[in-house]
């Protein structure tokens, strides 16, 4: 079977795999203070050219998100999302068990813009019974976004700007960051995202890690209690250095980006091949998700020799995903041309 | 200044005031386990012909449904309600505070249907993903709705067909429950809508009393630690009394549906009124709430000797909304239309 | 049966009752936005002699606590209190059910003590693991406490010194303030004690009121969205001039402290009594509340005659509770006097 | 420097590192879903002598006791433990965070006795207020306990005994279940302790694993969504199958019992060695945590040396902690040996 069904599949790239047994035996302090954790967050902080930023790791998304927005809002605020935010549908409530309202925008292939949200604000401030209702409290937003999609500069620093505006934080879910900034066409790079939000986190579980996502506060005094944050959360992890080995690696020698543009560029093929075979697509997206749309005869066929995932139905059978990922090489998606 | 921005203006209905006066120097057991209470239940149980029932009496709307959620639900369970349901938009996350989602259906005049329940639950056991996803673990309708709109008994009942195929209880508002048993041309019965679900609350603040709600569960064995569930809520009057007091009032005499009906008859003298003024409505409400639409000329005017709500923007202005409450007179009526 | 339980057996003051009546079917504007309320808080404003205090008027003491500490605490923070204190033993788990944990303290007669507080924060800080702990970020006391006692001047300063040097709010539950500020011996003023703290409440429901309890927060912008808070407890009253009628009632010529004395002067004449009866006392309580210890045998007699607490079992057999309150009348002191 | 800090200041046992790395570039199914998750399932359940076990693996310790906890706990009840047990003091109140209080039992060398807990439970529903108070609905205990000790099979038999009279669970934390099963002169085996409680963890982290822990239920009936509760509290792993082949390599050739006891006897050696120089014990530890008593002095030289724990105060300077694990070489002993 060949595996499509989503870029987490596989353990982690080699050369993590390499350090990570090269250092096994060595006895190291406990969560993340150990020299790992602390040349990863150097090597984060120059990344992203902010020497005052704090850096943390959590071990999976939904735990990241989750507790970066239990700690920044009080009890009575919401955090602003997309419908499709993977916060609001694919976390099985873990926003609203630590107490938050999800307050849902319409999402435009993924994505919420700036204008909405605006309006939104507006309206809710206008509304007589304003105090009686969950404020927003932050905005969160994923870079890419659930459907491949990724948000221009320009469209950042707009939703950036309303934040401010309001003085609500933005927040931005990295957990495909990497294939979000080599996507074709897009202008958003690691520098110019970071300094567009108040926090965000580089995905590594999805990206080259065997698990971990960098958590990044622009100004370490935004959340100084972030450790006890985790802890509570369950979210620091006792050896902590695994995450500061896979981190460190992935932040040396551009490996990170590296390896996000090959998923891409075999993404890129996968579409190639798609279109000439006359496949539509449900969306146009420009990083490591495909979406095809397949008849039900063909789903079903395509099933018995690839693991994919069923996205939603269409009027015309399904949609499906097909997702590349940092290690999906040109013979996979030869061998995958075969069958499609 | 004309009050009619809501139907909790006034105290309470002159005969509960009667007794409070009367029995307030009397000293009794406190918590709700007082002569009054129990005498209180009785008359419920009674009125509604289940004498299996548990009768509870919490103080206001938004901590009865939070205390009634927060008991039924597992952590991971969300409450389905209409995206206009009080639970979801005028509770300032109370429900989220208690660890759970609220799951919004499209609403029809503030109404959801046995068909969109059903698509949605048979969709989400459909996907794939499902385990990720918070778990609909009650359905949540109010009756009357915020919109004043009421169900037929055969819709309750096809809700609730569908609530017991799921395995999930149907747990009904009833903040302005009298206003919705005495709506024009409604065919529920307090007794029959106690049959249609496992829970609900009959609204006494809105209603007639100074404050209070009575949640009745339709089997006593479904949350025996309710009492604990209300302390831990801080839904407990320590003199409990007081609600036993304004509900054994209510229930005698068949006061709680005489007032009632004072208010959907002077809902109907207003809405008359208004017809024969040429004014249009917003939506079509046979009990206590009437949603004119007027210009924002009008509105400035009405302002300045009306208490109104502003319900929502119209095209041609404003939506408003118009109360009459238990206590609402003709003169008051006449008084309006003299200004509208 | 005589109620000397406790002292929410009676409802109110019959000046408030007087007045609910008398305001009972005027409208006005719900939430704790009339003009009852505006008084009330104007002269608890000018009773504590600061004009800078923003009020609050919730319904039972459960949630007022609940509130405030939600209100104020990050949610890996925790609040000490004395290992009596109301909030970790008689509130069914309301305070961890919002997220925190009740960091307990050995009491002294119901208090803490200043030293003992500032070792537990010192000790605290010094432990190697301190960032894997709930955090202290409250102190919680009760004036008077559980068993009657009061802090002196000098206690209640010492103490606030300790919060002071590490930057973390003291509260004061004052559910009976009147009777600890009545206290025999008693050096504490409403004003002094108001000075004493960054938040604490004027207790209504056993002192006089029908319900009701005034938060005050010495500064009001310590937490601006306290109405939120509140709406998401709960803890809104509708009718909330309800509130403001009794405190405005409760704050006019003094009749808080005058009946407030009256409790205090009638326990002082129970208290003789049982002395010269030769009783011995679990605890010399300065209030309302009196200790003495019973044998099993006049325990099974007084039950008969007097609805009392039960307070702990003791070698000599059990400590009961008697408890006086604004109403109680020297008659009934009397009549108690025949059983005992 | 020497680490005897803890037990997991080195990365995995080789043999777990070899199949890692061999599985690395494996595509399997994610969450927990794969072949290996599912031959580590098997193994376990083979191990305990229940068929009917559920098994499911989570990350880390607190995140672990924090799920199990709030997967079976109504919103009002707490949790019972010793005042020293992880729960209550080094989770950062990640039990009431999840709104539960811990209800905590004196220890007795880190242990709670039958004795004690039925006490507590008969006083619980003795209280006439037992309603008002936080509901016992769990019991937890760690074993081996936070001082190294452990319970024999009788004291777990009658503890679990008054947990079934009160129809509560038993869990027992294994964080360092190996070093507890292997403790000198201990008669509980793997088998027996899963057959004295309704759910206990099989720790990984600090046995062996790189990260990792197996929560087992006696009746898969127990909880069925066990996945939705984890899913939400960010505990489900995305690549599960890391998990799998750790638990399945920990479940092989009984290598987790030989790793175990390899720490023990270890700590064993290092107990003579204490003795004959002359130390002094805080307590006598039978598993891989030993307490030695030294002057401040001593600490001050020891220090420049050896990692190790700082317990807590002593009157003739500190009680530390050294710590063996299953990695602990007896020339790392006899390394130690030279500067002790």
């Amino acid at each position: 079977m060949l595996h499509f069904e989503c870029d987490y599949t596989r353990g982690c790239h080699p050369e993590i795999m390499r350090r990570l047994a090269e250092t096994n035996m060595m006895s190291t302090t406990g969560y993340g203070e150990d020299e790992f954790c602390e040349s990863a967050r150097a090597k984060i902080r120059a990344a992203i050219g902010n020497e005052n930023a704090a850096v943390w790791f959590c071990v999976g998304g939904t735990q990241t998100n989750a507790t970066v927005i239990a700690s920044l809002l009080k009890p009575w605020e919401g955090v602003i999302a997309a419908n499709t935010g993977h916060v609001n549908g694919h976390e099985a409530g873990a926003i609203e068990h630590n107490g938050h309202k999800v307050i849902t925008l319409p999402h435009d292939n993924g994505k919420i813009s700036a204008g909405a949200l605006s309006a939104y604000l507006k309206g809710f401030y206008a509304d007589e019974a304003w105090r009686h209702i969950a404020r927003p409290g932050m905005v969160y937003i994923s870079f890419p976004t659930e459907y491949g999609t990724v948000y221009s500069q320009r469209e950042l620093d707009e939703i950036h700007a309303v934040c401010r505006e309001y003085k609500i934080p933005l927040f931005i879910d990295g957990a495909r960051l990497g294939y979000g900034l080599c996507a074709e066409g897009g202008d958003v790079t690691l520098e110019s995202l970071a300094k567009s939000c108040e926090v965000f986190y580089i995905g590594g579980t999805k990206v080259g890690a065997l698990f971990g996502e960098a958590v990044v506060f622009a100004d370490k005094e935004m959340c100084p209690d972030f450790f006890t944050a985790m802890k509570q959360q369950g979210a620091v992890l006792a050896k902590g250095r695994l995450l500061g080995v896979q981190f460190d690696t992935l932040f040396t020698d551009d490996l990170y980006l590296k390896i996000s543009r090959n998923a891409v560029d075999r993404a890129a093929e996968l579409k190639n091949i798609l279109r000439k075979k006359g496949y539509r697509f449900h969306i146009d997206s420009p990083t490591n998700q495909v979406f095809p749309i397949v008849s039900n005869e063909k789903l079903c066929q395509l099933k018995e020799q690839i693991n994919l995932s069923i996205w939603e139905p269409h009027k015309d059978g399904w949609v499906i995903r097909l997702c590349t990922d940092w290690a999906t090489s040109e013979e996979e998606i030869k061998e995958l041309e075969t069958i499609l």
